[in-house]
């Protein structure tokens, strides 16, 4: 049995506040851990680098020259992927092209009523470190999302860093880079990585900005080095709500609960309708397709432990709720998702009507995959060509209206206790 | 004397990456402390605030109310203001709020080429916090900068908290909180406001987002919430950068460098230029104006620790180092300006020409006066309208596209080993 609760129950208010309070993460404490081998590889550089992969990835490498891939070691890895999955990854990096290449900012430079020249000018992040996690959550799709948006910027070099412990490199996650276009590749992790990404080694160069997911480590490490460098967000486990009317297929909408639940035993999966029987239905096709599916402990944990149905009378009431989950994923499958979507004031990414599966948008949609997590969605948004790029004000006077503008400023200026900011501007109008 | 580096001389790139790395700020390590209180606000609430209020501001209030600042306190306020200043600060308002709409992100909608539907909608945070520091640094300058771009966003509630020690509140910054439109005003600082603003407490309902500067208590606060609500960059001292030509008048460059200066000990006043003899001028220029300025000490203190002055053999030399320096502000005063800002890659936001003191942008220029310090212009911007938005991405198929799209998905699913996602496809095409 997956929790429920019902809008018109007494206590709902508090169980629904519950359900958004709930922790699914367990943050290991791993900081003072990271903050030695930040500090050992700022200090000593490749050596550290080498000594720390050494020691957690038990890859004994003598020089930076074996942990870095070359291209050979992508031609092989190409060629060891399948036609298919590499025309795949092709198309969708053709997709996610195309969609952020919208997004790509413009220069705005203007001369306002009194003559002051203002500007917005935008250029990109000079050089971009993409952490790829190792293992089971080694996703090549990752590497496009991430990837993609800073080529779109013009982010001139794009370091990756992925961890191959005992050697086990993914190739497919390679196969991604090439087509995506990184710059360079080396096969190292963890904490270890993030340092020599942000202090730089004698081999690797630092770069000023750090995206893309890891472990507790990784993450603990990205906080650590903010300030020297920029980093994304540091995303949660995954979460899907689905807001469904009674004219749905549940076996479909179980499919794409289950989905979610897959990621992870932390990730959510939630449903809200107006239908007790869709509620029921569904509830039944998760059971049935739990048993058939390769990730079926994940999934079944997921479910079990975070998963919930909530029914309201009407699906207008399920908006404000869908508002205050503030969810990663949010599908709209009802008949009428426009209208729905007018409504939507919180979410990273929504699925509008029967035919878009959330999957759709992990892969070759062209909408980004990063997206914000655990509620974040109420301050922050998913990534974009934004996060590659930054913005510098421009302003320009003359004489004419620096002494249009200046008494106001000199004003202020004297108003806080600030007198040289005054005299800047008096001393040029002979004040 | 102040530093001087040429860019001639041996060692010239050591000493210049000696000054990049130099640490400006000592932080204070305040952070267990600022840990107990922000879990004392999360577990008492009102109590907690209104405890930790006694304690710090020495502000003995029974009750919330008493810390809530009412229409009559603004009004009151107001009337204390100069009339000549309120009027700076409404032309401050305006200027700011005319550049700022300018920023406003646009929906965009569209339809691909196979017919599926995509997009980004902006909308506004439904809630910030605004922190004004008390005391010194208390600028009714900042609360306009931070509050309205907010206001443009289209923020529902603007919560102002700004501690008042002793009782003692800047009429000016209640006048700039009612100009800029501020919702509600709290008379609360420190860690504890931080804590009321992003979990609430019985009477601050909580925000979505905390924006403003403020001292090392309420820095670490902030980057403790940061998850739980988002945040604004944690600001350094400030900075500025003057590349200018021999054709420039050193008094005037010398007000400029001292007015960043003036600011804090910790501020870096640059500058860098192709005559020797206008760098002598400069130098001696500061001096005779440090002696007749009210923040003489801290000015002094600025200038001599922090403080540098970097021959170049010509101004192309210039640009490198100064997008090596990625100033927060960035002074071209030279006879072409817009030569040298086609060459600005790192910067925070530029000045250009002989007429355009920093400080007009600080007070009335229009553009915001916070701004990326410490080198993080390689990978961040200042404040604007896209710091209170967000982003959802829209994804729509039907039943076409989805058969277009459905296969490429459903074979990056499989090859990450994830089922279930390829399953949400492969059942809606009966495959």
């Amino acid at each position: 049995m997956v929790l429920r609760l019902t809008t018109a129950d007494t206590g709902f208010d508090d169980d629904f506040k519950a359900l958004l309070a709930g922790k699914r993460e367990v943050s290991e404490d791993v900081d003072h851990i990271v903050r030695d081998i930040l500090e050992s590889v700022r200090q000593n550089g490749d050596k550290a680098v080498l000594d720390y992969t050494r020691k957690f990835d038990r890859l004994d490498a003598g020089t930076m020259a074996e942990l870095t891939v070359s291209e050979a070691e992508i031609d092989a890895a190409m060629a060891e992927v399948p036609a298919e999955t590499l025309n795949a990854l092709q198309l969708a990096y053709e997709r996610i092209y195309a969609h952020h290449a919208r997004q790509m900012p413009e220069d705005d430079r203007y001369t306002d009523a009194i003559g002051v020249e203002l500007g917005s000018l935008w250029t990109a992040v000079e050089a971009v470190g993409v952490y790829v996690p190792g293992g089971l959550a080694s996703y090549p799709s990752s590497v496009l999302m991430n990837v993609v948006p800073a080529k779109v910027a013009g982010v001139d070099r794009i370091v990756m860093v992925v961890p191959s412990p005992d050697g086990i490199l993914n190739p497919m996650v390679l196969a991604a880079a090439k087509v995506a276009g990184v710059s360079e590749i080396y096969r190292i992790g963890g904490a270890q990585a993030v340092a020599a990404l942000a202090y730089g080694t004698e081999t690797i160069s630092p770069v000023a900005k750090i995206v893309g997911p890891g472990n507790a480590f990784v993450a603990a490490a990205k906080r650590r080095v903010f300030g020297t460098v920029g980093i994304d967000m540091i995303a949660g486990p995954s979460e899907v709500l689905i807001v469904a009317d009674g004219g749905n297929n549940a076996d479909w909408l179980a499919a794409d609960l289950l989905a979610q639940a897959e990621h992870d035993t932390a990730a959510q999966s939630l449903l809200i309708t107006d239908s007790a029987d869709l509620a029921d239905e569904v509830e039944k096709a998760v059971e049935a397709q739990l048993k058939t599916l390769p990730r079926e402990d994940v999934a079944r944990a997921s479910w079990q432990d975070f998963g919930a149905i909530i029914l309201v009378p009407d699906l207008d009431a399920a908006m404000p709720l869908a508002n205050r989950i503030a969810p990663e994923h949010l599908e709209l499958a009802v008949s009428d998702p426009e209208a729905l979507l007018k409504k939507v004031r919180n979410a990273g990414a929504v699925f509008l009507g029967h035919y878009t599966p959330e999957a759709i948008g992990d892969y070759v949609g062209g909408s980004n995959h990063v997206l914000p997590t655990a509620r974040s969605a109420r301050f922050s948004s998913g990534l974009s060509v934004l996060e590659f790029v930054k913005r510098t004000s421009i302003l320009k006077c003359n004489p004419d209206n620096l002494r249009a503008l200046g008494p106001a400023a000199i004003a202020l200026g004297e108003s806080e206790g600030l007198s040289a900011h005054a005299r800047s501007v008096s001393i040029r109008l002979n004040l």
